[in-house]
Formats: structure tokens, C-alpha cells, sequence
């Protein structure tokens, strides 16, 4: 089955103790694509400005990313930077500017509009929303979502989550989103939110599946040498939808081991920055590491 | 097979988001026979002072645990004070008052000496060593340690941690004790220090096991309403070296169902405050927790 994905094509700068990079290839859907790439057809909707190098997304091309719905506006393309603390749990945003994703209204292309699953990646829930009233997909709509919407534009956000099957969440804002501490709790009340479906990923700590009748958690991959986490929950999602689109099926089953994948593909990403590790990745290596992410969950 | 459990019986008074206890029962030897005692028999080492109402530890003659090892001493109990954060993970000590234990140096009788395995729970590595030095039994030789102890006494934690085969102890506690923040870099480092197996508990975030090749992992049960973690890694290491007990076997392939039991344990003991939680467990429960949790760790 085929993705749509939508959501932020950026210019990251990040300190991390394992070292420092400015202006690297980042942003919500292109994290997403290339951890979803591996299991199905993609296409990517987001916007640019005319200092992005197009030319750093080839190696999306060359795993059949559809990139016709990356637009190139005039100005500069959105950009972030942070530092990460020594436990590479907790960030802090340096500075964050939107630039043409303040006045981004994507019109989605027929064909782009009838593809199977729809993933909203971390992006302003306006955005969302309007995407959300192109697509006429028959999949899993799932988003993600930050504290900068939570706090910036939360009545669209709650507006969102009412529409969709799946919200991939931080623990952190999991928390802050439903103002609780208690992540099983606060899984509840975001499922009260609209989603059938809530994935609170914990960092170092795995990840944990909620339905309303279900509980599901894996430990995350143990990296011992971990680089860069950002993007790892964008890879996250699209190691958990890409499975989902490989497998043909959207179970609560399917969502357990797809798990797995999100675990797997987010677990290459930290490995070093920007998206370099997954640009070398291989499915050899995915398939090695899901033998080995079975084998340290299985008692 | 039995277990030797050498450790503090004591007075705790804890304050949580989920109320008060005054010098409740508490101790790391209570709480661990008190899980272990479900899978097999027990005897218990430690030392109270005339203060302590021994007739509380009812429940645990109940279920076979031998007392004969507990000694009445003049003087006070061992009591510790302290407050959980509203997350329940951090804690602060408030008062912590050694009593009757600044002397204690258990003189094992021969019955004793001989009982399968040992458990050094939370204690003076003196003591710990001094224990260590008495029993002959053949199964598997465990400890816990805290911080307490890592900063007061490393020279003899050091010489406890030469002779044992396995380490049960917090994430906290593993990154303090060898100076690394990367919990796998610290299990690595741990186990270059002596046990050939290191679990490293998580709180809210499960626990994962080490040796030299294996890493397994599992996450805590989801309890919705924790009352008072005290206790719960003691209540984890009594669940984890009972089932060892029961299923006769000390194979890494028994440990990783092991987890699955110390896990259960901890679970149910943060239910309530002091022992209570504990007191009225029945097996009929542990046994359908430990389905519910595997259908929640199996993709």
C-alpha cells in the first residue's frame, strides 16, 4: 500500500556531546520517507525556499520517493537548532523559524489524494487539517505533533486528532498535551481525543501502544554510541507506517510488530546526524537488526 | 530450591502523591522475601531492635518464611523517611537512621549456610561480604546496592561485587557506581567488575538484562494508580530469584523469564504503601498478571 506523507523538509542545527552540525538536512517528512521508503511507495508533500539544495534528496529518489509535491517557494526554507543535553533525552530549542512554512497551503495533486495511508508529521495542525480535507485514502490517517503546536495552535490540533486513527507521540508532550502525568493515564484521555490508536514514544525508554482495550511496549534498541536524536521519532513513524503499508493490513496486531520497525528504523537514526545513517542504511541491515530486536524482547 | 535473603527489616514512613505512611514495615529483606515467598522457600536474615513488632511478619511465617534468622536486638529498628516527586521516579531521603544495624554481623547457622541461593539484598557490603564468607549453597548469589552504599563503603561494595553472579540494582545507582551516563556503556562497565549478569531496573521504564552476549528487555506493567515505590526493586529482585527458585534452573534463558516475574512483583507492590499490597496477593493474581504481561511484550 502507498504513503502520503506531509510535514516539514528542514535546515537543522544541532550540538550533541558526540558533536555539532549546522544547517543539515532535516525535518519531519524527510526523516519519515526515508525510514518509510524501506517498506513501500512514498510521496512527500512539503515545502522548500530556493537555498535548499533539492539536489541532498536524491537518495529519496533513488528509493522511489514520489517528490513531485515538494514545493520550492520564494524565500527561505524552515530552519531549526538545538543542543541536546549529555543524557540525550532532554533538547533545548535555540531558535526556531518557520520562513515558507508560514504561508505553506498545500494543494495535494489528484493522485496524491487517493494514496492509502496518510501520515501527518510533525507540522502547524492548520496544515494538517487542510490536508486531511484533500486525502480520500482508505488506510491509516496517523500524525504526530510537538510542544510548539500544543502550546502555539491547540484548538486545530484538538480539531485534528478528532479525524485521525493514530497519534505518534513524545511522552513528554503526551504529557503535556492532556496535562498528566501518568503516561498510561494520559494515553486514556488522548484516546478520549478522537484517535482509536495512541504510540507514546519514551526515548531510550521504547515505546508503548494503547487502544482502548490494548497495551503493548518494546524497549528501544540498545545504541551504544548514540550521535544525534533528532528525527528519530519521524524515523519512528515511518518504520511503523511503512510496515504497515508492507503488510497490507491495519490490525492491532499488524500495529504490534510494526512497533518493532519504528524501534528499528529510529535506532539507525541516532546513530549519526542529519539523515546519513539512513541514507546508507540497507534492508539487509534492518532485517539483521529485527532479528536481533525478537531475540532481546522474546522470554 | 531455597533462598537465603539477608537483608534490613525497618521502619519506613514514606509521603507520595498517593498519601502518607509513618513507620510502615518496610526494609529490603521484608519486601523481597515477601514477593519470593510465592515461588519457593525462604530464610530470612536481619536484625530489628526491641521496638519492632515482630508479630507484622505474620504474613511471612504463613507463607514458610523461616524467621529464625531474625534478631531482636536492644536498641532501635532501622528506620528510613523519605518523599516521592509527583512522577514517582525521583526520590529524596529525609531522615535515614541505622539503629540496631551499625552492629549487626549475622553469624549463619549451618542450616542456613546451605540454602541454594543467596540474596544480598540492599545492606553494608560489609555485611554482605561477611554473609558471602558463611554460605556454601550452589545456586545463584545476587545483590542490590544503593547509593547509600556507593558513596559510603565502594572499597567493600567493590570486594562484594568480585564474588557474585548476578547484580540487581537501579538505573541511578549502575550509572553512579561506574560513572556513565549510557546505561548499556554502564551495564558493560559493571560486569567487568565481577557478576557475569547485570539487571538493571528502570522504575517506570521496565528493567534490562546483561551478560557479556545477551541484552533483553521488558517494560514495567502499566499500574494507573501508584501509591508508594518502596520497595519495588527489592519486590522485583523477590520475584526474579523466587521464579530461579521454583523453575530450578539459572540459565540466561530462565533470567529472561525471570524478568517477566520480578517485573510482576514490583508491579503489584507499588499498588499500595508498605507491604500491604504484598500481604494480600494471592498466586491466582500473579498468575494472570504474568498473561497480561506477556501478551503485552509479544508482537
Amino acid at each position: 500500500m502507498s504513503i502520503l506523507a506531509v510535514g516539514t523538509v528542514a535546515f537543522d542545527s544541532v550540538e550533541t556531546s558526540g558533536g555539532e552540525v549546522r544547517n543539515g538536512i532535516g525535518g519531519s517528512a524527510t526523516y519519515f520517507s526515508a525510514a518509510a521508503s524501506f517498506y513501500g511507495p512514498v510521496a512527500l508533500i512539503a515545502v522548500v525556499g530556493q537555498d535548499f539544495p533539492v539536489s541532498s534528496l536524491e537518495f529519496l529518489k533513488d528509493r522511489n520517493v514520489d517528490l513531485s509535491g515538494l514545493e520550492v517557494k520564494d524565500g527561505k526554507t524552515f530552519s531549526w537548532s538545538g543542543k541536546y543535553e549529555e543524557n540525550m533525552n532532554n533538547r533545548h530549542t535555540i531558535e526556531t523559524n518557520l520562513n515558507v512554512l508560514l504561508d505553506f497551503q498545500p494543494k495535494l495533486k489528484e493522485e496524491h489524494c487517493k494514496l492509502d495511508h496518510l501520515f501527518l508529521a510533525n507540522l502547524d495542525p492548520d496544515i494538517q487539517n487542510s490536508v486531511l480535507d484533500q486525502s480520500t485514502g482508505s488506510g491509516i490517517v496517523g500524525s504526530d505533533t510537538m510542544d510548539f503546536w500544543i502550546e502555539g495552535n491547540r484548538e486545530s490540533l484538538l480539531l485534528m486528532l478528532k479525524q485521525i486513527d493514530l497519534l505518534i507521540i513524545n511522552d513528554s508532550e503526551a504529557r503535556q498535551l492532556v496535562e498528566e502525568v501518568n503516561l498510561v493515564r494520559a494515553a486514556k484521555k488522548i484516546l478520549n481525543l478522537g484517535p482509536q490508536t495512541v504510540v507514546i514514544k519514551k526515548g531510550e525508554h521504547g515505546a508503548s501502544l494503547f487502544t482502548a482495550d490494548t497495551y503493548f511496549s518494546v524497549p528501544a534498541y540498545p545504541v551504544v554510541d548514540v550521535i544525534d536524536p533528532t528525527g528519530a521519532g519521524d524515523s519512528f513513524a515511518g518504520g511503523f507506517i511503512g510496515y504497515l503499508s508492507e503488510c497490507n493490513q491495519k490490525s492491532v496486531e499488524a500495529m504490534k510488530k510494526a512497533m518493532i520497525h519504528g524501534s528499528i528504523m529510529a535506532s539507525f537514526n541516532v546513530e549519526d546526524f542529519s539523515t546519513r545513517r539512513l541514507e546508507l542504511l540497507t534492508r539487509e541491515e534492518i532485517s539483521k537488526r529485527h532479528d536481533k530486536f525478537l531475540a532481546m524482547i522474546t522470554p
